[in-house]
């Protein structure tokens, strides 16, 4: 099947038949986010991945009682660093010399490029940041189990604050920005597992908008 | 290929041969921007696809000079609403209605829930969250250029008051916050092409993260 076939085949799955999402392709997913592009190379995020069913079950009213928490196959958490520490970009430069084989000092042009990037930055800017690296790699996990024909449901609608206490966020200095669970949609109870799409043509080409 | 040695194909490339995006590589590139998930399915951006050689040499500036801009095969640039009108949620309503084939009233639900979301935020909350999803279409954007082996790069390094005075930005009410070259790698001339990728584990399962 053509890749944009599988993609039109995702949709934000409501209901799930409760089915664990296979191994293999649960690794594969993980895969794609690793492999996910991110500022700088950074990739200033961790993902949480939870099958247990009492841990969704403690965090579903953090999220509304959505049923895709307690109902899928599993629940992947993005939680964001909510700073970039100067240790954080040691340890990134360090993995960088020993993966590429080169000496750490011949990197320094680039760690100062980066320090350049993270400590002009407020707390919050910073946090800004992260977040939106971790919506590419999002956009990567919810292509990557379209691709595997499992499906997902990317959700904004929790309370930061309670997912970060029950999961102990605070400690490591993480917060959760979104949640996406993963596993295999019940198409009689999901109403809108038979609906058509919606989507507005987003891109223009340079002779149809307006230019200075 | 597997999609996975696709992705890991993927690299931020720094320096291309200046060949054109194939017309329809390129219209998959932004039919999977289209198909890309975002918050409430409201899709709060466009992406401006450029290909004139001028029009890319003024907005080089802009953009530090980087050689992407000018040697890609094509820049697209993904500009996101300042804001969500009651006009957009109106119209997105509509075209849901048509396409779905059901009485505007009968989304009245849905249309409430949305404006709850939307009323209630500041211009500047609006805009962030509407800048995270196109984070998410430039996920899908770069997913889909390396299934099509087209080499891509991520740019968040430019001016964006710049970049919105060039195309005409401000008067439509929306801003670039993403510009992403599309088109064919010089490995001659760049020097990350046969580097090794750095990569993190992101992911952590339950047993391996500390819960309260």
């Amino acid at each position: 099947m053509h890749y944009l076939e599988q993609l039109n085949w995702r949709y934000a799955t409501k209901r799930y038949n409760g089915e664990p999402v296979p191994e293999t392709k649960l690794q594969n997913i993980l895969e794609a986010i690793k492999l996910a592009p991110s500022s700088l190379g950074l990739q200033p995020f961790e993902v949480l991945v939870i099958e247990d069913p009492e841990l969704r079950e403690k965090l579903a009213p953090a999220a509304y009682n959505q049923p895709a928490i307690t109902e899928s196959g599993a629940l992947l958490v993005f939680t964001v660093w909510k700073n970039i520490t100067n240790d954080q970009v040691d340890a990134y430069i360090d993995q960088m010399a020993r993966i590429r084989q080169v000496p750490v000092e011949s990197l320094d042009g680039f760690k100062n490029m980066i320090l350049a990037n993270t400590e002009g930055k407020s707390a919050a800017d910073l946090f800004q940041w992260n977040a939106r690296q971790a919506y590419i790699a999002l956009g990567y996990a919810t292509a990557a189990a379209a691709l595997e024909k499992i499906d997902s449901t990317p959700m904004e609608g929790f309370n930061p604050e309670k997912v970060n206490e029950i999961l102990g966020l605070d400690e490591n200095g993480t917060s959760a920005v979104l949640l996406l669970a993963l596993g295999f949609r019940d198409e009689e109870k999901d109403p809108l597992a038979k609906l058509p799409k919606v989507r507005r043509e987003v891109s223009l080409r340079e002779l149809s908008f307006n230019m200075n």
